[in-house]
């Protein structure tokens, strides 16, 4: 059974493989013209897929999912609407295969340049919400890549419904349907056949929780990329305007509390805690924010008092750690300690603070005076996100198309051997 | 015992970490200042080195070791002055710390800008030669990581010795010691011990043999680069100029045979087979090599009738596989089937050919009318390398000083918050 489960995911990788190889050779116009007739077609055909999805729905209801799961899952017109609109989005940014990245002529007359090429064949482990299976195929076939989609089993109907009908209009498009494909979704073995297929598969991106994400890269002898971990913090300096850190904090926790841009620790520096520490105690609590602080937070009415698990806590919840520190460097040595590695902020009008902050502090993105929540492919003018990278090799932040691509280098001689040393 | 040696991985991992937390805010100045204080003690004190080095010498051979690794393994004045000026060319070199990738100011005001930086603790996991122990430390210094130097227990006392040169010079220019350190060498559990180290040690990277670099990579959980494993093809298509088919095949095998990017594989297409296969096989025996060839090429004489290994052999050595394809989709096929991922060649006039080629192999280098042995990081301009990566997450082909680092998004805002969707 988990034989026949292994040759049926390095079958799958094997079929993306062949895709892939015909994929790399369509040009921009082949790709975006698929992208339109997937959209098209996802509106099209939007009653046969919110049927599907009404089974799962009734499913995860009788599973007794919770009513914010069952959210994720479930897909409207509105959503589907929005998905397809996604596609188009993708159509209309630029193809990031071919750019030059790097290239001269060599003094022996060797024309060289470094492109950027698909990866080739790309997995995808996901968690409820049908919406990523869209989004990822889109971005897949946009830098490329045939994609592996491993969905979870909650969302099994919608998934296989919204599949089936890219694969339809990629073959419309005169692209293989095996560009995108579902892998099973009911075993757990599934994930661990892909993340091992060393060879057949070039990259595995798991999106989900800790749990998953540390299995995955535990376990897994493809390449990965971690995302989605953020235990970020907000750092008051002793130099910080109190306003902006206030509406800062604010923002950076309260915002969206289930993403991982958001904030769930603040560190205050000890030259403003005795006015900070009691304002910014009374403006989280107002917003309905539980603190988890230190003793001098602690101090304050409905604190609870933190306990060592807090500092290494993704609360995505609206609850936030809370701890005075002595120093900028404390801060420092306490992000590097607690940190995930995804946003870190820093509040203060003091430039060697900042420059300090921002040089000494190690992640994906370091900001000063403002919101840890800016950390978002969108707005950093990516077009479009495939997740946030908390690890250093490849990939770090938000990881649009240019992400999802490797490169080449390509000679151009006329004869050109290279001399003995 | 093992758990012993487990915790000296740890230590020395956490005290890397410490010092690279340093060297992230040491200047170019700084660090240049060190690689010229580091090839001067390697000068000033050759004769301990080399005194090393001969114990080293003296115990591979009462093993037996063979003297091509002797040879290998072997210092000299002149290799110590070797090392000693590739360090000073290292400090020539552009900081690649700090280089900003891209950069703009969002329409809300926002300074974005992603920047390289450090890995942070890079292990470097090698075989006999210590001359890669002063090149790893030197490129790793300039890129602003810490160093865990896992050589080889032949070139123990060499390594300590060298090591012990840099760490004094690296504290002499104001730098920690820490930068660099030696890993114990002489059980195989240190390198599991470096590669499991999550958390620890922010990437590894192997040099050696296939068999050392597949052991690494399927046991890491620690990123890892693959590098150096090299099954290069010459493929010689129907519209080749014979003349220059023939120079590059015999560059490509014969200049170096031991280094990675040498050819191991010769495919020559139907239409020129009758007039090329006779000719290169003389071409290539007159220069020592001996053929395993297909069908085709068995009919010459000396030719030694190639097994289903021979398309998959990184021989390093004076032979070559040999056969002939009926069409450039079949050469294309054949590399995507056997090929390592490193360089692959066409010889050909035909600019269709060459398009398609240099579209479809799937290679880090892929070259039209010029020889395989030309990728190199110093060819290339990069300077210096720290091997050659066939892995096409984060860095593909030679692997210079950029390839060392990560990058960080950094914004600077005036209190910049997120509204709400």
């Amino acid at each position: 059974m988990t034989d026949d489960l292994r040759d049926q995911v390095h079958a799958a990788a094997r079929r993306a493989r062949v895709a892939a190889d015909e994929l790399v050779l369509a040009t921009r116009e082949i790709k975006d013209a698929a992208l339109h007739e997937m959209a098209a077609a996802l509106r099209g055909r939007a009653p046969e897929i919110l049927e599907a999805n009404e089974k799962d729905i009734e499913s995860g209801k009788a599973a007794g999912l919770p009513d914010n799961i069952l959210d994720r899952l479930r897909l409207t017109e509105a959503r589907v609407e929005g998905v397809a609109k996604g596609l188009e989005t993708v159509a209309g940014l630029a193809d990031p295969v071919g750019e030059v990245l790097r290239g001269s002529i060599l003094p022996n007359g060797l024309e060289l340049r470094q492109i950027r090429v698909p990866m080739g064949v790309v997995g995808m482990v996901y968690e409820a919400r049908p919406n990523v299976t869209v989004d990822a195929a889109g971005l897949a076939l946009k830098s490329g890549n045939a994609a592996l989609l491993r969905g979870s089993s909650t969302a099994e109907h919608s998934n296989t419904a919204l599949v089936a009908v890219l694969r339809d209009a990629l073959e419309k498009a005169g692209l293989p349907a095996d560009c995108v494909q579902l892998l099973p979704c009911h075993d757990r073995a599934s994930v661990t056949h892909l993340i091992t297929a060393r060879g057949l598969v070039d990259l595995v991106i798991p999106r989900g929780g800790a749990g998953l994400i540390n299995a995955v890269v535990e376990q897994a002898t493809v390449p990965t990329i971690e995302t989605g971990v953020g235990n970020c913090h907000v750092y008051v300096d002793a130099n910080a305007d109190l306003d902006m850190a206030e509406s800062i904090v604010l923002n950076s926790k309260t915002r969206r509390t289930s993403v991982c841009n958001a904030a769930e620790s603040l560190l205050v520096h000890a030259d403003v805690a005795e006015v900070f520490v009691p304002r910014i105690t009374k403006a989280l609590q107002n917003a309905e924010v539980t603190i988890h602080g230190d003793e001098r937070f602690a101090q304050q009415d409905g604190v609870v008092a933190a306990t060592d698990d807090d500092w290494d806590t993704e609360y995505l919840s609206l609850d936030i750690a809370a701890k005075v520190v002595g120093s900028l460097d404390e801060a420092v040595r306490h992000i590097a300690r607690h940190g995930s590695g995804h946003t870190e902020a820093i509040v203060t009008s003091d430039v060697r603070a900042a420059r300090q902050f921002t040089a000494r502090v190690d992640a994906a993105a370091v900001f000063v005076n403002a919101s840890t929540a800016w950390t978002d492919g969108a707005e950093f003018g990516m077009g479009a996100e495939i997740g946030i990278s908390t690890q250093k090799l490849h990939a770090r932040g938000p990881m649009g198309l240019s992400e999802l691509t490797s490169s080449k280098w390509v000679a151009w001689g006329d004869g050109h051997v290279r001399p003995r040393a």
